[in-house]
């Protein structure tokens, strides 16, 4: 983060804008802050156990957000430390909602800076879920455990080099989206703004009303449908590519399921386009698909105000906020692999019901989903669901209107970005969201990309007592 | 049922309203059918079987909600078959939405079947709740399983004497209820109707503006509320007083729980009213405790438009929605008895995390909490939780705004009857509701009354083939 802050610095020294100082300064104090934290820790031999994964894993994202935060707080930018801390978190969970305007006249750095946030917050999710999650046998990802595909004892050598799998496939990806941002006709910085943004499915634009700067341009809508897309993949995949030895195949049904659910949804809503609006379909399509990709990815981008094509389509954009693309990946929400377990248990369950003392095995492509996985993503379903209505409630006892507070906490829970209403709906922004319901959003955000059971169980007695 | 429907004939021939014939043929007709049935299945020997029980428990309460339309639809009333059908099965189910106005107006036979249909259905649960969905083990009701508290092997003795308790505890119940109605000032006609639809916690009314008739009466709404109070206990503590042989003790920690939330959020509105509106706090804490416990126990009674009660009560009340009161009584909802398990579940899995070696039992009260039971009760939150959005989907696709469409789904599911919005709001009603609507709704409500399992499981292919 430290070297992240000397590329706004960087460009705003460029713009002859003072606040490359800000930058340069927040720059040392984080360096002088991680050596310390370095040196402090060094030398000693520590146990890894859960709680030590628990604690490190919440600090390591709240202390992102609050180092994030201090160039935007100490900047020019007239905004409370609530809204800097909310635009910090909202960068480093991928969520890409926004509580600033004026986002076309605003400093390139501060611009460059929150997509920066995007995209570490974005690879550090990636390394946490492949790397740290299934350990921690949080959400259920322990179907993606990677010992299971490699009996060898050189766990170590083999995480090293999955990190450095996630690093060049996710650089590539990126470095592959700027350049096609740029061929079809944004500038350089934007190119890479939304670059950043795009591959970490985050959706912070560098216009006031997102990528309805560049409406017209059809191509570029359907260059970062189809990036949005691939970045809610599992990311497995494109470390494959780039490791010597392969990894024991893994056929993810999830995939599967979300290009179904992609694919039929775009359609549909395309149709309530074309008979509501009376536009052509394959302006509609693109429009669709765009829209559609943008919410069930949690990317959050748009071009124009969905919520106002009509009560279906709202319910479909509603439901693909809950969704969320494949485990693995940058995007949030309850994602795919999760609600493919939910149908195995509930056909198994109800079956159960009829055949009492059948035996009656669940299966997630080839590997069986055992008792311990079910009951991780029952406990998850039941954390957002409880999550979801007391953080709707919260919001609602702060004065926030209903639709804003029940779509603003799903959004944030799913790290989406844009919710529903006037206030916070796609073409609306949180910058004049109250700090306390600020506070209350940033909670969810963090609380939503860290897989909930991490962020909650410090606060079970369990955890602090021996 | 067709016993039942020669009252609204008595009172119609008094009222030389015409209707009284509707009534007496519907009457003969019902007696006809069920006759049939008897006969067509009488000395055959059947085995109950977990196939048998639901196909049973879903085809019951359809069929009389088809039998509760019939007289509705061939009455004086200008409805569709939609709306009687709706009328009718939120009757039964116990909800208590409407879709009939100019109730103040309407001939009495009308209103009185209508009352009717809410305790007979309200009754039917109770037998449901404690005689057959333990059996099949449906969303985690095994905790109140009878034979678990008597190894007798005199079961179908011991069945029909709780029957007997059942039908005692709720006409006594009832009766005083309307005698309590009477007193405080309710003329006799809409004692008997609100004292059949109190204990039933269904909350249709003979007033276009429910208990908002007899606003000012501040005993009456005390006396409502209590018994909306005591309808959402568990009967089987009132059938314990009835029945000879008492039960092995069950102290059930549902009804603290249930007291602990309506004592809290009752004073948490009365403060936000008192501040809100600046009423006196008495007037405050009557009016907030007898809206919460009608929204919490699932009545939907309503004496004003509490959706203008600003932003924190609107949360207050969405969140009531979603609890319910406490199994084993007429309410709908999650329920507080699945509250506890969930609750239990989280922190047991929580635990786990950090010391994976250890064993947490899990308990509710002195019983332990089984993995079957935790496994009914997450399965009955899935089920929730995806009829709830998928049904909005439904309701907004169908054209229905978002409050209305997420909150009518939500309401129908609890069986609570009022939603949020104008148009379902305390004070709307849902005559101006599209008959496409009405069936969602009408699925919505059948399924929380049954509570989910038993109506879904119809859908599986497990059900269907050998």
């Amino acid at each position: 983060m430290a070297l992240a802050m000397l590329l706004p610095a960087a460009i705003d020294l460029r713009d002859n804008n003072d606040d490359w100082l800000v930058f340069v300064r927040s720059s040392a104090a984080t360096a002088a802050f991680c050596s310390m934290v370095l040196m402090a820790t060094q030398g000693q031999h520590i146990r890894f156990t859960p709680r030590l994964g628990f604690l490190l894993t919440t600090s390591i994202w709240l202390t992102a957000a609050f180092l994030g935060s201090v160039p935007l707080y100490f900047s020019h930018l007239p905004i409370s430390y609530a809204t800097a801390f909310f635009e910090a978190i909202s960068g480093v969970t991928s969520t890409g909602a926004t509580a600033l305007t004026q986002l076309d006249e605003m400093q390139r750095g501060i611009l460059l800076w929150r997509s920066l946030l995007c995209w570490i917050g974005g690879i550090g999710f990636i390394g946490l879920a492949l790397l740290m999650l299934p350990s921690l046998r949080v959400g259920g990802l322990a179907l993606f455990h990677m010992e299971n595909s490699d009996k060898s004892e050189k766990v170590l050598p083999r995480m090293n080099q999955i990190a450095l799998g996630i690093v060049v496939a996710y650089g590539t990806m990126t470095t592959a989206c700027i350049i096609a941002y740029f061929a079809v006709g944004m500038d350089m910085f934007d190119a890479i703004n939304h670059g950043l943004t795009t591959v970490a499915t985050a959706g912070f634009s560098t216009h006031d009303n997102s990528l309805g700067f560049y409406a017209g341009n059809r191509p570029l809508l359907v260059i970062s449908t189809i990036f949005m897309a691939l970045s809610a993949l599992p990311f497995i995949f494109y470390i494959k590519a780039f490791t010597p030895r392969g990894f024991s195949s893994l056929i993810d049904p999830q995939v599967k399921l979300f290009f179904a659910i992609v694919i039929s949804f775009s359609f549909a809503l395309a149709i309530v386009l074309r008979v509501g609006q009376d536009i052509p379909f394959g302006d509609a399509l693109v429009s669709a698909s765009f829209h559609f990709v943008s919410v069930i990815t949690t990317t959050g981008y748009a071009t124009e105000d969905y919520s106002l094509w009509g009560p279906p389509a709202l319910g479909i954009f509603f439901l693909a906020s809950f969704l969320g693309g494949c485990a693995g990946s940058t995007s949030g929400g309850i994602k795919m692999n999760r609600l493919i377990v939910l149908f195995s248990l509930t056909r198994a369950n109800l079956a159960r019901l009829i055949m009492p003392h059948a035996v009656i095995k669940m299966h997630y492509g080839d590997s069986e989903i055992t008792g311990d996985i079910a009951q991780a993503v029952l406990l998850y379903l039941f954390l957002y669901i409880a999550s979801l209505v007391i953080g709707a409630v919260l919001l609602a006892s702060v004065g926030l209107d209903f639709v804003t507070a029940f779509t603003g906490a799903l959004t944030a829970l799913s790290n989406v970005g844009p919710g529903l209403g006037e206030t916070i709906g796609p073409v609306g922004n949180y910058s004049t969201v109250r700090d306390s319901a600020l506070w209350i959003l940033s909670f969810l955000m963090l609380a939503g990309r860290l897989e909930l059971v991490t962020v909650f169980i410090l606060f079970t007695k369990a955890f602090w007592v021996r």
